[in-house]
């Protein structure tokens, strides 16, 4: 099983509302929508993301209850390049009707960060960290914090 | 805020068993590994799957308790390009460790798919879709389904 991931499904708790966030909110542009069912966004090369009805993601895997995506356990990076863009993209995803969760401050391993969350309460992360560096081809280098 | 995604931040309930199952049994490589702290691994250019305590994870977040992995609303999907490839993945991530959630088989929207939970219980979906198809520069393109 290759290293990579092509689609990240989030089971949103309204798909109408999440839609609006994302792409009326941030301006995101779907790769396809199918109003009512899903949504999907390129978010990198080769990789989708997919807003789906937490229902229909439980009916689709093992019927398993899931959990309300606001205890979800994971965040969604976003890496910018200085303290001054997180301070601008927290604004921007509020103005868009996220709520902030925790405000932009300096990170206990040393960057500069804070979480808001999408509609669903899906947890994203705007951090500076100047260890990560993207290359010209893609391949991401994590250096120590200065 | 733009349409990307740079770090997939899961936070698992052992770190050091969810190492061994990726770096192991995957046969993952790490960008960075801080034994004990976290791992980072490429999943697409431009991005990490970052594997973090959860208890980390809610104490950098905002103290929230987090859900359990195995309730997380969300799917890591693995899209391939034969049913038979979904057949091998499957079984190379049992081998591997992974928990068969749910087995190989046609999907509702016309694929053909299975999901296996990583030992946190992170469900992956192994899915072969025939509208998802990628350009040689990473655009995705998602076509309807024969």
């Amino acid at each position: 099983m290759r290293q990579r991931l092509t689609c990240l499904t989030l089971g949103v708790t309204d798909l109408d509302e999440s839609k609006r966030f994302y792409v009326d909110g941030l301006g995101w542009q779907p790769t396809l929508d199918v109003p009512g069912e899903v949504v999907f966004f390129q978010i990198a090369p080769g990789q989708l993301l997919a807003l789906f009805g937490k229902d229909d993601l439980e009916a689709d895997s093992d019927g398993t209850t899931l959990a309300d995506p606001s205890t979800a356990p994971l965040s969604l990076g976003y890496n910018v390049d200085s303290e001054a863009e997180v301070i601008e993209t927290m604004a921007h995803a509020e103005k868009a009707g996220a709520t902030i969760v925790k405000p932009a401050q300096r990170a206990d391993f040393g960057g500069f960060h804070g979480y808001f969350a999408d509609p669903s309460g899906f947890r994203w992360e705007v951090v500076h960290a100047a260890g990560f560096q993207v290359a010209e081809d893609g391949t991401v280098s994590m250096g120590a914090e200065p």
